[in-house]
């Protein structure tokens, strides 16, 4: 199957980031499928043309008839959701997901799937937050970086598959890195800034702040909202990468605060002048 | 003096914030004078109509004119200027300033000021991440806090002057603080978020992962980009305020990765509950 052909595509895991491959997809002309466990979530779907067929339950009449599967659930829910219901997969397919973390799970769900069926993995960096298929939207997309982490066992062919479905999603870039490299970046660039927002938040008791916060406070704390089931995940299943990430910051905010304690004017602005020509790369 | 006069206003240091307070002034009709001791900075000021009149060298012929003045100076210079130039102040005006920090400049500076002159300390929490007049711009002030800092030598008069100065401005709220209370505030809602922005991208040797960052990294960064001279003074005149947040801050962070170590889910998912629930307040 390719993204050519108008397909069957089945969306597992219908959130917000499931509901905002389904639009996309419906939008460019294929046949939307969807299996959440809440029936709201496929109602509310069904009711609103975002998906064209969907099943609280794994229906094995869905699964049978994807011509491909896009993953939209939590990293352990996705590996017992392969462990049970693969049996019911067309032979063949190709599946990938949108999981945050990967070396945790591609190398995982590769071992136990079923030999005529390729994962593929990607993690499109895109997100808001808030929750649910109610609050999906495909334009999402249109500035995020899309991360394909192919394995030896992945085929050229599954790459430019999934690297194709990026495209048509409209994302900004397409990139390529192993899952170990993809980890290691996503702890930087994402973990620890949630770990830094909802530490800025909870640090101080800040209530009757309110009235005085500027924009540097409300921009860093923006994703201090944070969905606690997803997030605490995602944070233990790259502990490593996390806990290294961590100890490299609180290293460093250490030594602003010992440069400060010493006068030491020079240090400080020293730090604030490669602070300022490193951000100059991200603009 | 009153607002509702069209009087002359004296702006002393025409770099972002001055600039954006003399294009506000001049606007609503006021005689709009500045020094600078960048002769280029008032050439820039004259030739785009920013001010009326100005000077690279403090001009007694023109800060004896002032009904009312304008400080958009570092703090120190800021006291060094008074000191200095006081004498050539006409008698009963106000003046004002735009300072990031009080305590240190507040009682100083009213203790070594003429009698017949009033100093009523003020700071329109608004700024860009960009310099000076050329990048000056009054729509800065619109949802901004603007704070007013008095003391017990300060007249309600003036006090009643200030606020209507930062209606004036169009600012979002003006609020009343004491030069202690602002400290404490600013050290944490803004110097700890300038901290943060630094250490986050000094941390780690960045530049190949331009390709990969989101949204929350941008925004986490985006006041990475910072003027050293100004930031590194208005930490060391905040520095107890400063090392007491930083200190919290760390054991913040520090608590989270000793959650993690242990992989207390429910102790980090309490740490996200908590924050989502502050988090909304600023909403």
């Amino acid at each position: 199957m390719e993204w050519i052909n108008k397909s069957n595509i089945l969306v597992v895991g219908l959130g917000l980031m499931g509901g905002s491959y389904a639009k996309a997809l419906k939008k460019v002309g294929y046949h939307v499928m969807a299996i959440d466990k809440k029936p709201e979530a496929i109602e509310y779907a069904l009711a609103n043309g975002i998906i064209d067929e969907g099943s609280a339950s794994p229906d094995e009449a869905i699964i049978s008839k994807a011509d491909a599967v896009i993953f939209g659930l939590y990293p352990q829910t996705f590996k017992e959701w392969i462990r049970n219901y693969q049996q019911f997969f067309k032979s063949g397919i190709r599946i990938t997901d949108v999981t945050g973390v990967k070396k945790c799970i591609v190398y995982d769900i590769q071992d136990m799937l079923r030999e005529d069926v390729e994962f593929i993995a990607s993690h499109p960096m895109a997100g808001r937050e808030v929750f649910g298929v109610e609050n999906s939207d495909d334009r999402i997309f249109r500035n995020a970086n899309y991360i394909i982490t192919p394995t030896d066992k992945n085929s050229t062919d599954a790459i430019e598959w999934c690297a194709s479905l990026g495209r048509l999603l409209g994302v900004r870039k397409v990139s390529i890195l192993s899952p170990e490299e993809h980890d290691m970046m996503i702890g930087y660039v994402s973990q620890l800034t949630h770990v830094i927002a909802v530490s800025l938040m909870t640090c101080n008791d800040n209530h009757h702040l309110v009235d005085y916060t500027g924009d540097s406070f409300r921009d860093l704390t923006r994703i201090a909202r944070i969905n606690e089931n997803m997030w605490s995940e995602l944070f233990e299943m790259n502990k490593d990468v996390l806990i290294t990430q961590m100890d490299n910051f609180i290293n460093e905010v250490s030594t602003m605060k010992h440069l400060l304690e010493k006068d030491d004017v020079e240090g400080m602005k020293e730090k604030m002048r490669l602070s300022t020509t490193r951000r100059a790369w991200f603009d």
